[in-house]
């Protein structure tokens, strides 16, 4: 099922009019819909393999990295897995319908707060088709129609799965304009995503620092920021050095690319001779280099010496920043400075060190003596995640199903007028 | 207590830091210095209605309508009335420290979703002294600093506010940068507001409709929108006279001027002939002037032509639009076009018909038999409105002093690390 229509305002709009009967779906519509869309990408994925191949070879010819030529990649196993997400979405419970609030007033008129779709969730993102499916998925799970803009290296494949996916609705009885993409056009496809507003509901950005702050800056639609990661671990004065060593190398080393790995470690200077050089040689073990400053060279071998950007920079690959500081205090300026406000943990058994840093650390997730991997929608249980949300408004840290709806309140009354 | 830094920036930039004092402050603290704002603005009382009188002598010379010229003014009972309202959200519980969700992972990790304060609240509104203070109450309240805007046509009065007010949490202990204006620095000061990211949190804009629209538009930082309400009722084929009546009159009459009284009612046809003659009747006697169509003016006397804008005008007068319509359906499909999406009711003795309403109108308060009038913080019972939110993000409706504070997820392991 392809778009006919020829401009994106015009695609946004039948999503838009779409939006109104995906929001009245029952749970198990919903839910139906989304396994009538797994097994049809699971039937398409001989096509879908061969659009894929086209964005590879293209990619290949303009000289896109290795690394995100890897990232765009489909293959059969991989379309599999995407179906098979998309049923785990089918899985969870409905987010719509929740009542968050209720009271009576005085003067017996009934209030309910409850949750509601947004309407149309956009979404604008970088050469990862799973997230055309995966927010797709999402955004109908909560009742949502979707507006995508995954970018142009992933153009053909994008194309083939939102056809796929739009004639699986059609199948199921929805208005398949409930799934829209505005690849087509653009930048100006881009553009007009982003001043959507009155159109689209909220615009979630997926992708780089760059994308990211093009879109928050760009964008008059309300948009969740999500994403960067300068993820800091405090080792205090008494933190055990087996967890200490356990919880940076896991960290740093489980799956250095993503958000909520850590990117640096400061040790407060009375755990700096104890800690330093174990911690070094673990993380030098799992092949990982250290960027240190002057005080941690003294301390271990094989150190990079670390410059002002490293604090700065999320490496997301296996370098990590080392620093000694005086004191709690100069850890939790050096974070205010250079965190990212994702994810922090300290490493301690001193519980009022413990408190203040679980009070004072203004980032989404704040821990004590624990991998600051567990940032996660599925760790923490949601069962499927939107992304990190590190901005405050509306969802901070892992957002799920839940985060995809806004409120509503009904008032039910028998005449009542205001004195 | 003045201010003295001399660009925009390092204002907001010391309320930043002072958020961090203000964030931290106990229920108790908060509480009190809010009482202690009170009593200072009583104390002040003349040397406020002094620099009121120098805003209200200004704006008359510069042709400022009476009714914004009333809208400014501060006498002593006025005065008394915003110290007695800062009063009332002293008493008002603390939202900060809440736990809102609490899971244990499998591996034992202890999870807690805990509400904690924006940290700098930002505010840009228009020609309401009123504004400053009760803006600057509700967010010390919920532990965040303050940065005010507020307009040209009040700057004496609010210069002297905010001294009053920086003087009181001096005494206090309590950082005075926690409370900053930057009215000294014109449209410019406004334009850094709106671009401060990364230093202002939230941005609550309070005013017309064109003041909220450019904060909108333009803001990096973000906006919760707040206010613009072309408000509707339904009158239904099984409304009740006496509900339809007087409902239409409360909400219209009650108080004009405010964004929760009724612009246009929408009668259902079966039921023009037997409302549209009393609802009219009433409104008339009540000084209402009703903008009809055709069919109303067939139906009752001195009925002004409605044209095509009346659906669009948000009168904030004692003028009414009246249309009939063919059923429901014709009367959601006018809500859609029309609605700011702020609040709409039905009168109706129709069970499917009032959930059809409900489930379907897409605005942040949906009334069956009530008067528009009780979408208001005090009425739903907050004690307190920080304004009334149009949008989907973060905050729906009539909005208190949660809806000042963000979520932070607090993690405490025994040295967990991710498999």
């Amino acid at each position: 099922m392809t778009t006919t229509t020829t401009t994106a305002q015009e695609r946004m709009l039948l999503a838009k009019t779409a939006s109104r009967q995906v929001g009245l779906l029952s749970d198990a519509a919903k839910a139906s819909a989304l396994r009538a869309i797994a097994s049809a990408i699971e039937a398409a994925a001989g096509e879908i393999v061969t659009a894929n191949a086209d964005d590879i070879e293209r990619g290949r010819a303009t000289g896109l990295s290795t690394a995100l030529q890897d990232r765009l990649r489909l293959d059969q196993g991989r379309v599999a897995a995407l179906a098979q997400a998309v049923r785990d979405v089918a899985d969870l419970p409905d987010p719509v319908g929740r009542v968050l609030d209720e009271r009576v007033l005085a003067n017996g008129v009934g209030l309910q707060k409850v949750s509601v779709p947004f309407g149309v969730v956009g979404s604008i993102y970088e050469a990862r088709p799973n997230v055309t499916v995966d927010i797709t998925a999402l955004a109908l799970r909560s009742g949502n129609a979707v507006v995508l803009r995954g970018g142009s290296a992933a153009e053909s494949t994008n194309r083939a799965l939102v056809a796929v996916m739009r004639g699986a609705l059609a199948h199921e009885g929805i208005d398949p304009e409930a799934v829209q993409t505005v690849d087509d056009f653009g930048r100006e496809g881009a553009r007009e995503l982003m001043h959507a507003r009155g159109i689209v509901d909220v615009l979630v950005p997926r992708g780089s620092a760059q994308l990211i702050e093009t879109v928050v800056t760009e964008s008059t639609v309300p948009v969740i920021e999500t994403g960067a990661g300068i993820v800091h671990i405090v080792l205090d004065e008494t933190a055990p050095l087996e967890w200490a060593r356990d919880i940076v190398v896991n960290a740093k080393v489980q799956r250095p690319s993503v958000c909520n790995s850590v990117e640096t470690v400061l040790v407060v200077r009375g755990a700096a001779e104890r800690l330093v050089p174990p911690v070094v040689a673990a993380l030098h073990s799992a092949g990982v280099t250290v960027h240190g400053d002057e005080q941690v060279s003294r301390l271990a071998d094989g150190i990079v010496p670390a410059t002002d950007e490293d604090w700065a920079t999320e490496h997301l690959s296996l370098d990590i920043s080392v620093r000694i500081v005086d004191d709690l205090d100069q850890a939790l300026a050096h974070i205010r400075q250079y965190s990212t406000h994702h994810t922090e943990s300290i490493i301690t058994q001193d519980g009022m060190n413990a408190d203040r840093f679980l009070a004072e650390v203004d980032s989404a997730v704040v821990m004590v003596n624990a991998s600051t991997r567990f940032t996660d929608g599925g760790e923490f249980g949601f069962g499927a995640e939107v992304g990190i949300s590190t901005q405050k408004l509306h969802a901070r840290g892992p957002m799920g199903l839940a985060e995809l709806t806004s409120t509503k309140w009904l008032a039910r009354g028998a005449g009542q007028v205001r004195a």
